[in-house]
């Protein structure tokens, strides 16, 4: 079983996995097999994963057999565990839980060979669906308080399998960085009565000629950030207040967001020549849909840099790049595909 | 001028910094030149670098000039810049200032080949009193609140020149990791009237038979930590209660904690292959020298696995390694060199 072990300094949790590799040999760099040519993912390998949680497809066949667009199966190597209570209790000083939540992955094509931002916008709109999805579903479980979607794209950023994929770990704590930006958010409204990510879109799109824009559509915006942490660190968030992705009503929705981050995809792909990213999807936690205070949005970071010592004892990032420079170049380079399907 | 700029929502500063590369094409991936042949940082080269603040030498000889045996120097491509004034502004709802600040290199040996572990403990001790000499000498500067100390050590760990070093980055601002565990440990003086790290120290020395304790000597522990983010993470203390790396006043503190740190980066070496490592100093701020709540350490971080989308999205780390095992390991694996010199 895993466990969760909370620093005493800081309050911050750990996940200890036990799922994974430990002994010291395990972690002597080994040269990672690219293409073995055997893939998990692929249709075909269906009972190669754990069966799946949730299935796009367009025709009424079974859930665990080819002909799926998108497919949700829980990791089968997981962070967390979803059978178990949380039996908190201490050592002494320290606090710990059992890892209890949920750890899965969202297999976003069929296809081997395409990468997310390659996919057409209707099927980037099916991946966003399925996140949309899973996170109503996981929310039905009481001892979980948050949801978190994020991708890591490419071996750099972390992806151990090449298909493209992203995933969900779902957590009975609300992490620590979404517990920051959920008490900054509160701070500010308390002094203003305005949501800052509102005003944040506001200014960015209003008052500042759009110089830290990237793209926009009529729902959504791509922009860099006033104080970004990497180098063509891009976010994406709707431009009027919504706190929770999951409760965004209308699927037409999802569709403009579909092209808008199909749209920005290709440019940090044109503009920095297919980099490894991350991203994270940062919605209001579980029993906050309707927050005032708080704004949905996606936050894109290439991994362009390395965190090393100084970020790691700071917590200062060391950005190279001025994001309105970066804004520039990335709103001057041509995307791969039209930001706007049908228009 | 570098820029420190904040985020409005979660108060992080960011360093945006002009001396280094920005231009999309400067992060396309380069086979990075190992051992071109030139090495700024040899005897014989000290014109290459800005110079020295500091040298440690055993003869008369002039500062630049080789005969040192640990030399200091501004970093030649610095992230902040030791001329001029903060300028704090705003624009619209961000905050902004001007970067300034102190970047210096800790060449801690002439001896290109040699690492860190490597040297004689009264070598490292020279290393450490260097430390010491620089963090007073930069808290004579009214416009700085803080001195941090780190090392990445190998490519992989953020290291671009392989000739051993440690790095300071002195900040107008308390960095974020810091303020958070001052206030971690005032919270916890409030609730107790005790040091949460005096309280680690006793309950891992005394209380739990030494299970994560790695190496100690009659001030310092090494120990893995209870919810370590990182596999073979490790801390070095001192077991008496002492806030400010640098007023310890009895130099034979130092001499200590270089017998322990040599001991402890021996460890690591053997069992993990000479991985790649950082490693931080936290001491308390400039005007903050004698806390009863705070507790300077050395934090030992192995770079084994990789930060990915969920570490950052929500700060949680997923560690595959048990501290317990981590702690075992270590202890029963033989360091390259004994533990305490003289004895």
């Amino acid at each position: 079983m895993p466990e969760l072990r909370k620093d005493p300094v800081v309050g911050r949790w750990v996940i200890l996995s036990t799922a994974r590799s430990r002994r010291p040999t395990n972690f002597v760099p080994a040269t990672r097999g690219k293409s073995t040519g055997f893939c998990p993912f692929c249709p075909g390998n269906e009972d190669k994963t754990p069966p799946a949680v949730y299935a796009a497809r367009s025709d009424q066949g079974p859930t665990n057999a080819p002909g799926w667009t998108v497919r949700v199966v829980p990791n089968k190597f997981p962070a967390l565990q979803i059978e178990g209570g949380l039996d908190r209790h201490g050592e002494g000083l320290y606090d710990r839980m059992n890892g209890v939540g949920a750890h899965e992955v969202v297999i976003e094509s069929p296809d081997h060979q395409l990468e997310l931002a390659d996919l057409p916008v209707a099927h980037i709109h099916q991946v966003l669906l399925a996140y949309r999805e899973r996170i109503i579903d996981l929310h039905k479980d009481k001892r979980l308080r948050y949801v978190l979607i994020f991708k890591n794209h490419g071996e750099q950023a972390g992806a151990t399998l090449e298909h493209t994929h992203s995933q969900l770990i779902a957590t009975p704590i609300i992490p620590r960085v979404l517990q920051e930006e959920l008490e900054g958010a509160r701070r500010y409204y308390e002094l203003k009565e305005r949501c800052v990510f509102c005003d944040i879109v506001h200014q960015e799109t209003a008052d500042n000629n759009g110089r830290r824009v990237v793209a926009m559509n009529d729902r959504f915006v791509a922009l860099e950030p006033f104080a970004p942490r990497f180098p063509f660190e891009t976010w994406i968030l709707p431009r009027r207040h919504d706190a929770s992705y999951q409760t965004t009503g209308d699927p037409a929705e999802y569709l403009e967001l579909a092209a808008l981050l199909k749209d920005t995809l290709g440019r940090l792909n044109r503009a920095l020549d297919r980099p490894p990213y991350n991203f994270v999807l940062h919605t209001a936690p579980v029993s906050d849909g309707d927050l005032e205070y708080y704004h949905w949005h996606l936050e894109i970071m290439p991994n362009l840099t390395r965190v090393a010592g100084f970020e790691m004892g700071s917590g200062f990032h060391i950005n190279p790049t001025p994001p309105e420079d970066a804004a520039q170049y990335l709103r001057e380079i041509a995307a791969e595909a039209p930001a706007d399907p049908g228009r």
